[in-house]
């Protein structure tokens, strides 16, 4: 099988572009490589590890020279920048992607700067891990993850085809959706988690401190992956958080506002309102596996299932 | 060796009961085990499943007959009224135990019906999975999680070490703390993160319904266990907000500031305050996770340690 893309820029090598470059490797989905990123020691990093056959160049302007498919997996409020410095550079009918968790605010920046003939298609790969940098990667960080692509209105199909096969070829499952459908959904299933998760955490620390008895050690299950959570990159998180401001605002404001529900129900003593309230929690989550399993199982089905469920985008708001 | 209980009952056979009923068996802990469960349903299964040479019984008075540890592994709410009814059936020296996830208030309820002469040291198990019944047991829940003891003021120390021995069997690794330090740890490592995670679910759902568009299955990584976890046993949930009502409030009060203060941070775009408050949580879980390293790798540092973080019960309030 031809590989699905000629030539492959990767800029920004931290855990999720050198996740990449691995997987890209292994799966031979390229037919040239070429990675940088913007730190000298990540740079001198990649030439010891030799990521595959992928070419270490010193430039994102070098990198994306000629390529056909150009990534940027840098942070999100850097991607604007980075589009500006490569934009020379860029080819016509080449597409330009990234991997950033925000989408909206990061399009509307980048857009300007990119030239006319470029297929700008953004993305977001639903996978990580809590440890960042160019050691970090796994090559089958993307499998069965979802990839979320969310091309602005115009963009030529036969791009958006290809980015899909591109993140298919990594073993993800790809949806398509507008950057503020994508920045909501992220909001509530991501971003929102994120900061209880965090804020577990710092409640936590308090009361350690307070009773002067350390407790976070006894989390158990899934609330061990909670304090994982809480030791994720700090800065990506800090722009996370500027960058989908208003999304993430108006769903901790439903959240506190049910975290408040829950504690009135306590405190009146209201066994019925609370046994409801975990019910319905228990009995949809049920639906969620049965689709997902459908999903899995039977790409036609799910599919229709979703064809169904989502509103294209074209139609969107 | 020598198994380190003679006879065993286990009353109630749901998840934590059956996986106790499984395990004793797997690594020879007693001489005799006995088990019953309330439903009739429930006991007719035990006799299909045939859980190891376990005898299955018609009532927990009778499975307590002359046991040396009888473990109650019944909801919170239902364990006084167990207590009351195997009272005249437990022997002199017998030990009674439990593994309910809140202390103080169901200890306080259960030691008026504690027979003089009978060892009353509750414990629990911080293990579990979203499944309930005794079909769910699995015999290796238990391996290196912590149990924790909370033996009332006056207990005969050789009964403590004989259920230590017993959960040291099963594999995990035990804490002893008074009932109330215990409802305040778990209030903040589990109860307050379930309920958040239960509020996500719920915040998630209205969501969905708004924009008419399904949402929740791209949680991905930590927060797919935080559906996960919003689909446990509702009733359970129910029982332990109502039964550590006092620490989940202040900790959800606590909890509640601590996401406020997050938001105010997003909304006045104050990327310093964010970054430092997402700083702290990753360097301090960095030592969490030594202190655990510690535990794992060297079990004498571990004890060391810990006796100059935890202020032993006597001394508790």
């Amino acid at each position: 099988m031809a590989p699905v893309v000629g030539k492959l820029a990767i800029i920004g090598q931290g855990l999720i572009g050198s996740s990449i470059t691995r997987a890209v490797y292994e799966r031979k989905l390229a037919r040239e490589t070429v990675i940088t990123d913007g730190s000298a020691k990540v740079r001198k990093r990649l030439l010891e590890l030799g990521l595959g056959e992928a070419k270490v160049v010193h430039s994102a302007r070098e990198a994306a020279q000629d390529a056909d498919l150009v990534i940027g997996c840098v942070p999100v409020r850097s991607l604007a920048s980075v589009v500006a410095e490569i934009a020379p550079s860029l080819k016509p009918g080449a597409i330009l992607s990234d991997v950033g968790s925000v989408k909206a605010g990061v399009v509307a920046e980048c857009r300007p700067h990119v030239p006319a003939g470029v297929h700008f298609v953004p993305a977001h790969p639903l996978a990580g891990t809590e440890f960042s940098g160019p050691d970090a990667g796994l090559p089958r960080l993307f499998v069965n993850r979802w990839c979320i692509l969310t091309p602005p209105q115009g963009v030529a199909d036969p791009a958006v085809a290809t980015l899909r096969a591109f993140w298919e070829g990594l073993g993800s499952r790809v949806e398509i959706m507008s950057p503020e459908r994508h920045d909501r959904a992220l909001a509530i299933t991501s971003h929102v988690p994120h900061l209880a998760a965090f804020s577990i955490f710092h409640t936590g620390l308090a009361q350690e401190e307070k009773d002067r008895s350390p407790v976070m050690q006894f989390s158990a299950g899934a609330f061990k992956d909670f304090t994982r959570v809480a030791s994720s990159n700090p800065e990506m998180w800090r722009d996370i958080c500027l960058m989908n401001r208003e999304a993430i605002l108006e769903t901790l404001r439903n959240f506190t506002a049910d975290m408040e529900a829950c504690a009135r129900a306590i405190e009146a003593g209201d066994g019925e309102t609370l046994e409801t309230l975990f019910s319905v929690s228990r009995s949809t989550r049920r639906k969620v596996i049965e689709k997902e399993h459908i999903s899995v199982q039977d790409d036609k089905s799910a599919t229709e299932l979703k064809d169904t469920l989502f509103r294209p985008y074209a139609s969107d708001d």
